[in-house]
């Protein structure tokens, strides 16, 4: 997508090796307008799938998956990491490493709101090793609900996250895929 | 707003003394099509203030704030709740006091996303104890900017948080005010 591209060279910010910065646009402050265009294209890519569920997980990846459900025109569930009193008992729950903050946490959504009946579309901001979104596959796989796929606004394609879930066999649609990115020579597209 | 009352009656839950769980629509699966019901509200109340930034909390402020910022054609800032690598020093920070996790927390937001001429209106899901929106209100006025008001979708106003942010001479617009409730009695509105 060259509009996610032009931006991501306009206002990214590279930090070290493999640290992309687009918390200007992308996952602190939030462009709607941007993630407009970026719903539009899920839905050009995802639109004849029968898809009647998002699913994110929080937090950065909320507000591009309900832009995108205005297309859809369907709900959002987003799995949460830490299990609250307001959660009853009956959740799904999985796994997911954060490489940035260097821990292992759960992962949960309600039963009641994964159905086998559902087709769902995941939605998140990054794939990069994979984890985050491995762990929102086994949600629904645990829910015997359908999965259509998986919409990621940008891919380090330089980490080994997208070649392992393509390899899972589920479908993974990037708007910007990163093939290699340094301090010194910006950011290289696939 | 009639809607959101009788979206409440419907398929809120009541547990325990004072526990409403929305998590069916407002907060773990979220319903955009009321968001924009929502959204538009909160842009008839404020839409003729100046506002050019909407600042909210992670997690289940993102969705509704992101909403309801298309009727302002502003960006959307959400205060995180933990430091990680990618935020750089250069944040405020203010002490939120979570009731339903039992602990207090940090919230930040990077200084660059906050300016002293930004006019800025605060969303949030909910209202009860106000130790959220304090801090949120703490991060406006660490920045110097200006403090529009606040619009919350439902609020306890059985609990103090409301006629304490009000007295600090902040606007607070609540769509759903509720009196008292009760797993007998249900949800009474003001």
């Amino acid at each position: 997508m060259e509009l996610l591209e032009a931006r991501i060279r306009r206002d990214g910010k590279i930090r070290g090796g493999d640290v992309l910065k687009v918390d200007s646009f992308l996952n602190h402050q939030m462009d709607v307008e941007l993630f407009n265009q970026i719903g539009q294209e899920f839905y050009r890519l995802f639109g004849g799938c029968g898809v009647n569920k998002i699913l994110t997980i929080e937090a950065s990846g909320i507000g591009i998956a309900c832009i995108t459900a205005q297309y859809f025109h369907c709900p959002v569930i987003f799995a949460k990491k830490n299990k609250t009193k307001n959660i009853a008992g009956d959740v799904y729950t999985s796994k997911v490493e954060s490489f940035t903050h260097g821990k292992v946490y759960d992962i949960i959504v309600s039963r009641e709101f994964l159905l086998p009946s559902d087709r769902v579309l995941l939605i998140d901001d990054f794939l990069a090793n994979g984890s985050a979104l491995q762990g929102l596959i086994q949600l629904v796989r645990s829910a015997g609900a359908g999965l259509v796929g998986a919409g990621i606004c940008v891919e380090k394609a330089f980490q080994p996250g997208g070649g392992m879930i393509r390899g899972m066999g589920v479908r993974v649609e990037s708007l910007a895929r990163i093939a290699s990115m340094s301090e010194e020579e910006g950011v290289t597209f696939c």
